[in-house]
């Protein structure tokens, strides 16, 4: 939509802390129970319930089991953030116009 | 998010035929079932079902009971884009930073 990007992602264990300088993010529990490890508390999302990580706020999204979650941000964002390492997933632009 | 509103909806009957000149606008549907009119056919939404009418088409929401969604668009973005009339709502910013 505009510049943005709708991802609909599954979340299985814990990711890294990192941090999106640029953009806010918005997580959108769609099944499961997603954690959003933040540096001054946890943030708990049950199917149905919405956050958004303001930019420049680290955060770590965790799982117990398997979780599908929908992600909005502007196209192009890595989803390690300045984080990078073995998590960073290639961008996939073959949906793009 | 960003220079985006999430805005959480009740639709019921139908609205007025317009455009949003300058932006896409994403309807992910909650409960019941939305239909949006194009001018060359109808999207039918039921729960759990998403939508983006691109910028510069016209479209018409209509439902048989009362709907429940979540719209996406960017900050300040009129309801009824360049139909005006009285659906228009006051644009409501008491929630903006």
């Amino acid at each position: 939509m505009n510049d943005y990007e709708i991802k609909l992602v599954r979340l299985q264990g814990e990711f890294v802390w990192h941090t999106h300088a640029d953009t806010d993010e918005l997580f959108l529990v769609l099944d499961g129970t997603l954690t959003i490890q933040l540096r001054d508390g946890d943030v708990t999302l049950l199917a149905g319930e919405m956050y958004v990580v303001p930019r420049g706020v680290e955060h770590c999204p965790r799982t117990d089991g398997e979780v599908r979650a929908m992600l909005i941000e502007p196209i192009g964002v890595v989803n390690t953030g300045d984080a990078g390492g073995e998590l960073t997933a290639r961008y996939d632009d073959s949906l793009s116009d």
